[in-house]
């Protein structure tokens, strides 16, 4: 699914063997200073467990890579004064970009998973050439780097999240939803139109990157195994067992949106009948609803008419509030056989359903109490997620964020 | 699933790691011979990457264990003659018990994974005490192992095969179709009504152990991931991904038999509507072909009546096609589900839809085709089972065999 980075070398001799001890350490102990915000060089060593004079050279090393900086002894501790080290505010960042079906969006977040800046323009990109759209994508990008908060900062590599299956070379095998996009590499068209960028390139599909900020980015209370449910036109779910992503044997896992759930449905854009996007993806509902509002556009509609269907949910109105039972319904039928196949503890409701969960939530749990065989003794458990619409792209900038994290000596300064 | 026996230790500390790498050792020259059937020392040291004197010495320990023998110089082969070593033939076996709705079966298989003697009661479980239950297991368990082909044999563990969800401490936590052995540890009581047997026992879901038999006592062809669907009375799949079992978090994964195919159907044993069960399960199929006849007994029916079902399909019934194309369909659809959600590359039809599968292919893969969503380009392989309805007793009876090829050093045949 994630697409771009080398993997770290696997096969340990004698030199490679202490390259790879290092980076271990450097990852460490730059991961623990993120975390922490500021750390002394003595709380360094206690947490990693490392020597202070390991200590002492890996953040050495960081501080002379732009990565940490060591602030003014810090006088209002107990003890012997410390220099914090922090993360150094002008360190890199990484550029996530989203092309979704009705908008396109970027953002950008440190190392410290902050999201600096951020834009989503919509705009109904089916139909429209795939080049057309890459374009879209890079100028959002663009603009966005150019605006006050970041336009300083280094970028450390580029993240796309995109609505389909993508390939293991990065190619935009399906996506049923935006057909122009089939057959494109949309991740090294966009990094092509961005030749100010560095070289370093991740794709994958949306709903797992969205998945993948999940874990990331939220207090997720030690919960490493999920499943996370993501509503957009399309609806897609990432999979998250012992705090990795499950890609499956092609990468291609977590394609909940086409689960069979109604057998009168209409046909649909995979060309099989009764498929849950049908019923509980965005314009299904909004349709459903009587909230929907044409194609969406830079001047409204798309992402503005969910509000619309909160607002008529809140209103008590009829045909919502229908509309939203039988999501929930058909979303916890889905979910059901999602938790009875691979068995996770957690379902995540993200995007769309975050905002509606309210009125999801009690058919979801029902059909989940209903259908779940080990649901007796073993619960599943309903949470939100707090990322907003926003997972997918952050997950985005995440890949390019943890590349860095992961391997810290990958970090030039003066190439980026 | 598996419980039972203890993992090797992982924390790996000086004595522990020398130790760690022996059992290794041990396991790979066994597993080795095991494969190859006769192996001389050299072979064994060119295929295992071991020195000559390493194999040698590995190869006196597994002779003392009563695991191999040498036999007579194979003076057959070009070269210096070798002493081939061969698995003892008087070695260790595994006993695989298995516990169904309406049936109880008992194996004796080999470390090569040969099925030395094996036994099928046809027995109508439901509603009848779970003790009955047990002691009905234990007894052919008993009369098995009395039998010629296997009375002198040493037996190295016992598994027993649920059709449910099996906790981590072996009880069988939810059977909704043997409700009567909900909350019970049947594996340990079998074990207590088997004294003369060592005690160590495992036990695991039904679909699960025959996912494992087809990993492991298969010619599948390198395919390491694969989900096996096994129908009975309740339908059950087992996933393997890098020839590993897919657990879940709590062991429970696989419940494909529950997942959403029909809206009309009625009520299932889980308490929910629609379960692929009801129009894929052993006796959902009898009743619609009309070849229900009544719950199994020892004399007759259970499993005798599916060789009715053959019968009729192949004399071109009406009902009896009608069923089984209604049923392929729905396998298909909740296929397509465990393929769209967990990417597997491979579906294994086992268990009864071995035996009816040319009936079944054909809507099992149309459905396949229209709905997972990566088959444009990589269409899912559809297989059959060769191991027929003892898959999962055989794969019972590996969970014991495993545990000594996985450590031949905890074999001690005087204590057996």
């Amino acid at each position: 699914m994630t697409r771009g980075w080398g993997q770290p070398g696997r096969t340990a001799s004698g030199p490679a063997r202490a390259e790879l001890l290092r980076q271990r350490n450097l990852a460490l102990a730059l991961g623990t200073i993120a975390r922490a915000g500021r750390c002394a060089r003595a709380q360094l060593a206690e947490q990693t467990g490392l020597t202070k004079a390991t200590v002492s050279s890996l953040a050495d090393v960081l501080i002379a890579s732009g990565l940490v900086v060591e602030g003014d002894p810090d006088r209002g501790l107990v003890g012997r004064p410390g220099s914090p080290l922090g993360l150094d505010p002008s360190g890199p960042v990484g550029l996530g970009v989203e092309v979704n079906v009705d908008y396109v969006s970027a953002c950008v977040v440190d190392l410290a998973g902050e999201v600096r800046a951020s834009a989503v323009l919509a705009s109904d990109n089916r139909g429209i050439d795939a080049r057309e759209v890459c374009e879209r994508a890079a100028r959002l990008a663009r603009s966005l780097l150019s605006s006050p908060p970041v336009s300083g900062l280094r970028v450390a590599g580029l993240g796309v999240a995109l609505p389909g299956l993508v390939d293991t070379t990065g190619v935009l095998r399906r996506a049923p939803n935006l057909r122009d996009l089939e057959g494109i590499a949309a991740a090294a068209v966009i990094a092509e139109l961005l030749p100010e960028l560095p070289s370093t390139v991740a794709c994958g599909n949306e709903a797992n990157l969205a998945a993948l900020a999940e874990l990331w980015f939220t207090d997720h209370e030690g919960r490493d195994d999920f499943v996370r449910v993501s509503g957009e036109i399309g609806v897609g779910a990432g999979i998250v067992i012992g705090g990795e992503l499950w890609q499956g044997t092609n990468g291609l896992a977590g394609e909940i949106g086409h689960v069979f759930v109604d057998p009168g449905g209409p046909r649909c854009t995979c060309g099989a009948r009764g498929c849950l996007e049908h019923i509980a993806g965005q314009e299904a509902l909004l349709r459903a609803a009587g909230a929907y509002g044409g194609p969406a556009t830079a001047l409204g509609s798309g992402l503005g008419s969910v509000h619309e269907l909160v607002t008529l949910a809140r209103s008590g109105d009829g045909a919502t509030l229908d509309a939203l039972e039988r999501a929930g319904t058909a979303l916890g039928v889905a979910l059901a056989a999602v938790v009875n196949v691979v068995d996770v503890p957690v379902v995540v409701l993200g995007g769309l359903y975050a905002d509606i969960a309210p009125w999801l939530a009690s058919a979801i749990v029902r059909e989940l109490e209903q259908r779940v065989v080990s649901y007796p003794w073993a619960p599943t458990e309903v949470a939100v997620s707090p990322l907003g619409a926003g997972a997918a792209v952050r997950g985005a900038a995440g890949l390019a964020i943890r590349a860095v994290l992961d391997d810290p000596a990958s970090w030039h300064p003066d190439t980026a």
